[in-house]
């Protein structure tokens, strides 16, 4: 155990140091590293290839499931999106140092904000190998350091990728240290990693609830997380009729494992019987399981009674929980006591009942005529992701570059005193 | 205990019911209760000294210290200033509901991001009784519920005015729940609020160290604190001699005991023969001690050796640190060592040593050519303050309404679906 805290706080303290670097770091060294690196995978494919083919092996004799294994494996194909998303994050504009809102003040002063990197970013995440790659560019580009932490499966392939990562720093100029991979499989550096509040400022886990909720629980470093996806999905009585049934199909089985899927559909009594059946019709020909309500058994006799677990239940699966409620206020109320505020959406025409919900609805995306399957960075035109926070300090909803900045005051002055 | 935990559960639910309330309220019903409250506060003027008298009483009794003392007075002047205090906050723009960079995307969704409540905020506070007004007007007014906790010794002070604060919501139409104010003094209420994570979004400490450390060291909540305030002022040596002689003179003797008082002074060598004799005869005129680095010491034989830890100490006190140092990289150095990461100033005519001041510092407030005492919500134009943040996340720097905001998503289409 001595040796891993000792290996730890080496990374940290190099990480800590990289990151002053790194967070002066001017735009077009982080973009050439960014290409660099994006150069470097592509050209080195077949090294990739190999070292990937390690992990599915060894996964293989460890007996990973498909699904596991699906996301371990490393095709040029992917190789060649990991090479474009990096060249996608040099595109876009650079945070650090932009200075906003710089008004004068009474005293003559004047004073605005800059953007700043918030430092030095623990990255702890499961089996896919390409977001060694992915979260590396975004904090190049916001100025951080990062130590990425990724699952023990990839580890032959996170540290093939890391190495193209490191030499592309290098060829910018850039300190290697800034993108450092833990390379150790002892599951007590991620212990010790949460517990390095000196060397790191914050703490993204990307993976599933397991992962998350451990590293609640043990992190003494504030962390940028995503919990539950509990979405909903209101059909208004002033819904138009059309546009209900293709965003509550969409929202609910565009694709069944994600966190902005519909979970629960929320229908007005007023509308009830003219829309459920044909929407249940269509999901039940989709392979969706409905579990609903009284009411709505009353108009879709092959759903099964839903259970209280079942509204605060995010199935994750072609499962969809269905209530029927008398109108908005109740929709509303049904959703400040189930949803897990990440995204809910209303399908409505009526201007005031859309305002409303606006407002009212406190989740990180909140939806008019739209599906839930938007929350998403790169539909919101954040350019990248680095994950969806369904906190409500510092970052809420997708967290792009924006989400790993910071902001300092700065104030500019001809030799003001304050009296 | 559980008396407490109970007593502490039934405020927490109370809150997030009431958050919802004043989540949603319009600004016009907000404003009205601020005045509400002032108006109030001034008309009941005798009640709250009469009040304010007992906690005087028993404090002396109890043997508090002068300083003590002064801070719980509760003047006619003092009453105004709240009430003043509360006016100046309704007549700030409203923060919530105000939506920015709503843009089209390509796929014909309308995206922006709405300013929303934090939900309900604790707020821990020592002695001053005016904190109770003036948090509550700060989260009345960014539609937040809150849990005042003040310290025992201000308790009778305390409960007139937040009875004053809960009757001005009331005569508005708003909850009183909204303002809660913690009338036991058992201290397990602090250790229960600051695990009641489900009723309690954001925790604001205000007071000493002391009391800031064991809200760190306890809370399950996340905080917005303000811990030290190690400023640092660099005279370059392209400084304008005037300038640097009168902000060095503000930042460190305007006040002494203020969290942006100057505490080390850093001088470019080449400059130190021009300006320490000078300067040093100023301060010391004004009774400051002086604690020096050795070439301090050859140019101010008066001053008195400093340690090293000196240099990592907030005296809040009539005390300086001066360290002479080669010129700007060894003060950002030093600074970067030694600083709280709070407010740092150089004063210099060179413009690119002020551009990587401003860029490479990494502290709250960074200046150029101005006293670091300018490091505050009303002289940066917050228009109020609650509390200034040496955090990084979420809130840095002064924090005013802003602080005790976050931003959702808001989504707006015709119909759209992912495809």
């Amino acid at each position: 155990m001595q040796d891993v805290k000792t290996y730890m706080h080496a990374i940290g303290g190099k990480a800590r140091l990289a990151s002053r670097l790194i967070g002066r770091a001017d735009t077009a060294a982080k973009n050439l590293a960014l290409v660099n690196i994006a150069n470097r995978l592509e050209a080195d494919e077949q090294a990739l290839i190999t070292e990937n083919a390690k992990d599915l092996s060894a996964g293989r004799d460890k007996g990973l499931d498909a699904a596991m294994l699906d996301r371990l494996v490393l095709s040029a194909k992917g190789i060649k999106a990991m090479a474009d998303g990096l060249r996608e994050v040099a595109a876009l504009a650079d945070p650090i140092g932009e200075i906003t809102g710089l008004a004068y003040r009474p005293s003559g002063i004047q004073v605005g904000r800059m953007r700043v990197p918030l430092g030095v970013i623990g990255i702890i995440y499961e089996s896919r190998p390409n977001v060694t790659a992915d979260a590396a560019a975004l904090c190049i580009k916001s100025g951080n350091a990062c130590i990425l932490r990724g699952g023990s499966e990839a580890i032959h392939s996170n540290r093939a990728i890391a190495a193209r990562v490191q030499a592309g720093l290098a060829a910018a100029g850039l300190p290697e240290d800034a993108v450092q991979l833990v390379e150790t499989t002892d599951r007590a550096a991620v212990g010790e990693l949460l517990r390095m509040e000196k060397q790191v400022d914050v703490i993204v886990p990307r993976g599933g609830k397991g992962l998350i909720e451990r590293i609640m629980a043990e992190s003494r470093i504030p962390i940028i997380k995503h919990l539950d996806g509990i979405c909903h999905v209101f059909i208004d009585d002033k819904a138009d009729h059309d546009k209900a049934i293709r965003i509550a199909m969409n929202a609910k089985t565009q694709r069944y494992g994600v966190c902005n899927a519909m979970e629960t559909l929320l229908v007005a009594e007023g509308i009830a019987d003219s829309i459920l059946p044909e929407l249940a019709s269509l999901l039940t020909e989709k392979g969706v399981e409905l579990r609903g309500c009284p009411k709505t058994l009353e108009r879709v006799p092959s759903a099964t009674p839903a259970t209280e677990e079942d509204w605060d239940t995010e199935y994750l699966a072609a499962i969809l929980s269905i209530r029927v409620v008398p109108g908005l206020d109740e929709a509303i109320d049904h959703i400040h006591r189930h949803s897990s505020q990440h995204t809910e959406a209303i399908v409505t025409e009526d201007y005031t009942r859309a305002r409303r919900f606006l407002r009212e609805v406190d989740s990180s995306s909140v939806m008019v005529n739209a599906s839930t399957r938007f929350a998403d960075g790169f539909e919101y035109g954040l350019g990248a992701e680095i994950g969806i926070s369904t906190d409500k300090l510092h970052a809420r909803g997708p967290v792009g570059l924006e989400g790993l900045t910071s902001q300092k005051f700065v104030v500019l002055g001809d030799g003001q005193v304050r009296g």
